[in-house]
């Protein structure tokens, strides 16, 4: 255990995800930011493909230091197969706490040219922050037609989180 | 309000901004990390394009969950069209100090060829820890001519913020 | 001083990097986050192109607002040409103190499509955090066959910490 780990000092974490809009033809819905997205052009992959709860989780893991989405949320966790972001990140949030950890936020910025996310961010960040019982911001931006999300091929995301260790858990010999 | 809010754990946040270089005829000054580059292609579009401060004002609304850009400094807010990245970063400390945080620091990379920002990093870092009246860094890098940035197509700026609930505003019963 | 350093409010760090890999007949071996992965093709650039251990150092001068690699571990300091990424967080870790801070955590996230990180992660983790003697979080994800990372171009790396300022140094007149 290192001197910061008696410190209760903050720890901090980081995640990102990339998904490639699905094909013209293909009837996948949009699900984003916890929200659903009707009209919308979906996502390709096999799950959801929800880059804003995906970050956010992999951002909670980094922090707590306890691996990532396929550690704990892979193909041998067929429970969590075609989970919802929302109840990926609520499960993240949980193991987190279970570690030992206080969540103090987590916060995630969604990048693309689609959907237009402002008039729906409110409702986003209320449907996270209640997955994951805690602080979660949603904010948005594009690239001014560059990069991967400028061309249009696809959503990224990009999240930290910060957790700090909780009293039962934290208090070592010195603490 | 989340038990975290009552603990006054502190807040992260995230923001990245990207610009494209402007065409080589385009007169355009270059205005990057609150500083004026003379000599350098500056950047397309209505703003000054300035990505380091942006992202450091996004950083910091993402950290505060209160919005993001737009929602501050948008077209409905028209005293803000063509502000500087200093003034923006300004407004938008005084806009999260307003809210109930205090501002740990923000840190934002510069994510490009050009310019050659060490030589001016302190400048930089002194023009808008000014502005924000908290602790600003800024770092720079290039990504070995790679991506969007690498191919001079324009620049990025990735910012994080960590912010603490002020003891007024935080105080709940059982603060 | 600002308000924020007599409180001895945490402060935040950002870092990414980005290498290319070596040309298909280049011997060069592959080290990343801290480990040799043999059979895996190498990284361009004179240095051993570890871009998760030199995003982590980034985002502790980031945090720190002492600047960055060039400034630390540059062409004028040639004792760390070719140094390890092991060596390179060693050090950055302890410049970082000696400026007066305590390290909270570091957190990094490798995005690209080689080598398959997670059968190794624990003991990446376990390297990193001895360097830097404090939490070295080391997770890993793709971009869906998307930009620089996905089309296989490169390995990129992004970083945050989290440092607070330790007892000695930030006790100022009010602390």
């Amino acid at each position: 255990m290192y001197a910061s780990e008696h410190l209760r000092l903050p720890r901090t974490g980081i995640g990102t995800d990339v998904h490639a809009y699905a094909a013209p033809d293909d009837p996948a819905p949009l699900w984003l930011a916890g929200l659903f997205w009707g009209g919308e052009r979906g996502l390709s992959g096999h799950s959801d493909g929800d880059v804003v709860a995906h970050a956010a989780c992999d951002a909670l893991f980094s922090a707590a230091g306890i691996g990532d989405l396929g550690v704990h949320f892979g193909t041998d966790r067929p429970e969590y197969a075609g989970a919802s972001g929302r109840r990926l990140l609520a499960a993240a949030a949980g193991i987190v706490r279970g570690a030992g950890f206080e969540i103090g936020s987590v916060a995630v910025q969604l990048i693309g040219n689609r959907p237009v996310f402002g008039p729906r961010r409110r409702e986003a960040e209320d449907a996270l922050s209640d997955a994951a019982q805690a602080p979660v911001s949603v904010s948005a931006t594009t690239t001014d037609g560059l990069g991967l999300t400028g061309r249009g091929e696809g959503v990224a995301a990009i999240a930290t989180a910060v957790v700090v260790r909780s009293d039962r858990a934290g208090r070592g010999p010195h603490g």
